[in-house]
């Protein structure tokens, strides 16, 4: 049977950046946490949306005609096909919902992209 | 385009429990908010799993067999097929993701079922 998870208290088990671990399934979905600092990579995923949920310290989505700026407790949607560059000024901790099959550097392969998301 | 959400601010615009209210939608789900007070309906989600996240208060979820008490910062997923009753001692706000065609209280009319949620 499915567990509770205690989100803040998976953070403190991991340090890396920019690594998503699974937290748990959500029918075709992983539920997903990653430590955030300084910039990602310019990307898109082009039949998934992702949901971002900011769980601690402020996450900047910058797409290509605005930027959106997330404080804790804020949620914003990044639609299928809309390149999108996560960065943050300080460490952030974001959750994220999206499909099994995204990658998280989506239609790029980088040092960033990880294939096989750890589950935690 | 997607606008960020402040997920807080949004339960100060209602104050109905057991009335859950759309936020967003992401692929083939829903986020969606609402307020638990008392107690809601045993049901269950024949082909759906539902993704609870407590954003304010304790929420408690009674399955036949066990029963969770989640807490600010958790969530649960409850599986497709189990049934359960979602159940409340004080005020609750509870964020939830769902398949979009999801009846709140799954295979259950009652006088608490919502047929059509409102976007807020």
């Amino acid at each position: 049977m499915n567990k509770k998870v205690d989100i803040k208290k998976k953070f403190d088990s991991f340090s890396e950046y920019w690594t998503p671990k699974i937290l748990g399934e959500v029918n075709d979905s992983y539920v997903k946490i990653f430590k955030a600092k300084g910039e990602f990579v310019w990307h898109h995923h082009e039949n998934e949306d992702e949901f971002f949920l900011i769980i601690k310290g402020q996450l900047h989505i910058k797409m290509r005609d605005e930027e959106v700026v997330l404080n804790e407790g804020e949620f914003f949607v990044v639609p299928r096909g809309v390149e999108h560059l996560p960065y943050t000024i300080e460490e952030a901790h974001v959750l994220l919902l999206e499909p099994k099959g995204v990658l998280n550097t989506g239609n790029k392969n980088t040092d960033k992209t990880v294939e096989t998301p750890e589950w935690i």
